[in-house]
């Protein structure tokens, strides 16, 4: 569900309406049935949704009718007004959706947006969603965000932090880590033998030699070396901003970023519509649409359903392939 | 010429062959004519060269041989190995060109890349080719670098240092000043009446209302409210990640980026064979190729030509709107 006052449903809606035309996996939504019904009369898209009880009905709903399973609870939320009083059908949606894929019964999990300022509000105490995704499926090791479009997959290294904090974070441990999350999930979850990783230098020109910053030197090169020792097929540090054009990402299978828009500027400047957010890591599949609840549109019909379409269509690839390597 | 054992009198060598196919307006070339014979007998590309005295010899010449202007040393020099004993010629080239276009001979000058070790080795005592045009030509402002490819102009308004530097280094006013001569070349060499100009965040999301830095509030924000109120057409500061793909393209005539690789990545992604590199800010037209010497391809016969020619249109093109601007 996500944050039900923003364009979760909406999209959903429109994601089961191009089910065909976009050969789009079956699929689910944890929420409240009523909700999604007069949402789609409210944006002029009055499909069949049908409720369902438990994941095997899916199958058989799927072609005629957006299958939902309700939540504990009524929603009954305007549009672009978020309201803590439904935190608790937030959480208890995505806790579900882990329950379903940590016993198999789901492929894996697509988790629409949530609003992180109306979570704290009502008394949620993680960092953010996929911190409480690592937790609620004890995970063994830090997850790792990859974000990724058709022809490119990035991996910030730091996140959600000042520029000025993302330097001063930087770590060659931290690299490696990253490094290796992402090369075991790129051979389990893609089906990429040997995966190529791309390591980006932080300064311009990768510091050119230390002339700007040695930063390459000290903290990213020896997490290259220690990836290779590894047995990990990867370059670098290497100058970001010849890194994004269509020859040079014919040279890897993903590039670990130093900083959020380092990955993020190129991602969104190639495909802004079809971006992915997958967290690597989990026990689990799971990926997310690459943009927020935008309360702006929240209820005009105006929102494009095309990055939660690449995320559902992402996972699906990803368990198939997961499954394929188990067989 | 730029610096002789680069790419240089490669590229210029095809640039006139591409000259009607590519509609390439007149130019030649400060250089040594033997020098350019031996290295198009060496490409196998051998074409007319004929040696010119003056800027009015070019109109005539152009359309049947590459004109070239000799400079006062001949130059033997093998690719890839550059040599400082040439460094008096690398800046005969450029004060000529330099005489040329204050003079008014020439409509504006297209630098070829040089390469500073060198030109320090040869005893060069200023910090880049553009101060160092800035110095010659007696520039009343601090010149601006902008880069443009087809679809997008970027000013980075710090440029050759450190990331870490350049956080420290952004300054309210460098951002004005860089904007002002942005907006006014907009202006006269571009013919944009009323340039909209977008200014870049330097935090992840624009430092979402101070959670991930206040560079935003600090810094920037003032910056743009100062260029609004002299009247210039500006947003931002504006998330970095989602102003490159193209609907966001279409908000801004330019974007002044607060660092390298802001500005370099998005416009390498984009275009990485055109981009060109625009000195703004000087009494005179100035582009050069947005690439190095690449020593490690030179004599090749290898090398792209498409971002010089893009210089010499753009530059012959903010040549014409200045003259039409004059009239």
């Amino acid at each position: 569900m996500g944050e039900p006052a923003g364009i979760g449903g909406e999209i959903a809606i429109k994601a089961w309406l191009d089910r065909l035309a976009m050969n789009i996996p079956d699929f689910f939504v944890l929420d409240d049935p009523d909700r999604l019904k007069r949402l789609g009369q409210r944006i002029g898209m009055e499909i069949p949704i049908k409720t369902i009880s438990a994941p095997d009905e899916v199958a058989a709903t799927f072609p005629d009718a957006l299958p939902v399973m309700p939540l504990g609870m009524d929603i009954d939320v305007e549009p672009g007004a978020t309201n803590p009083d439904y935190v608790p059908a937030v959480l208890e949606s995505i806790d579900r959706a882990v329950e379903y894929a940590l016993s198999g019964d789901v492929s894996g999990i697509v988790t629409n947006p949530i609003h992180k300022k109306t979570l704290y509000d009502g008394g949620f105490r993680h960092p953010g969603h996929t911190e409480y995704l690592a937790l609620k499926s004890a995970a063994g090791s830090v997850p790792v965000m990859m974000l990724t479009c058709p022809g490119l997959r990035v991996v910030p290294v730091t996140i959600h932090m000042s520029l000025r904090e993302a330097v001063d974070a930087l770590d060659t441990d931290v690299i490696v880590t990253n490094g290796i999350v992402t090369a075991e999930a790129l051979q389990r979850d893609y089906g990429i033998e040997q995966p190529r990783l791309a390591v980006a230098g932080l300064n311009p020109h990768a510091g050119e030699d230390n002339a700007m910053g040695d930063d390459e030197e000290q903290v990213i090169a020896p997490a290259v070396r220690a990836l290779q020792a590894r047995g990990i097929d990867c370059f670098g540090p290497a100058p970001a901003d010849t890194l994004f054009h269509a020859a040079a990402r014919s040279t890897y299978d993903a590039v670990l970023c130093m900083y959020h828009d380092q990955a993020l500027i190129p991602l969104k400047t190639i495909d802004f519509e079809r971006g992915v957010n997958v967290t690597l890591g989990l026990p689990f599949v799971r990926t997310s649409p690459d943009h927020g609840t935008a309360f702006n549109i929240a209820g005009s019909g105006t929102a494009s359903p095309l990055s939660l379409i690449a995320a559902i269509r992402e996972a699906s690839s990803m368990a198939e392939q997961r499954d394929a390597a188990r067989a």
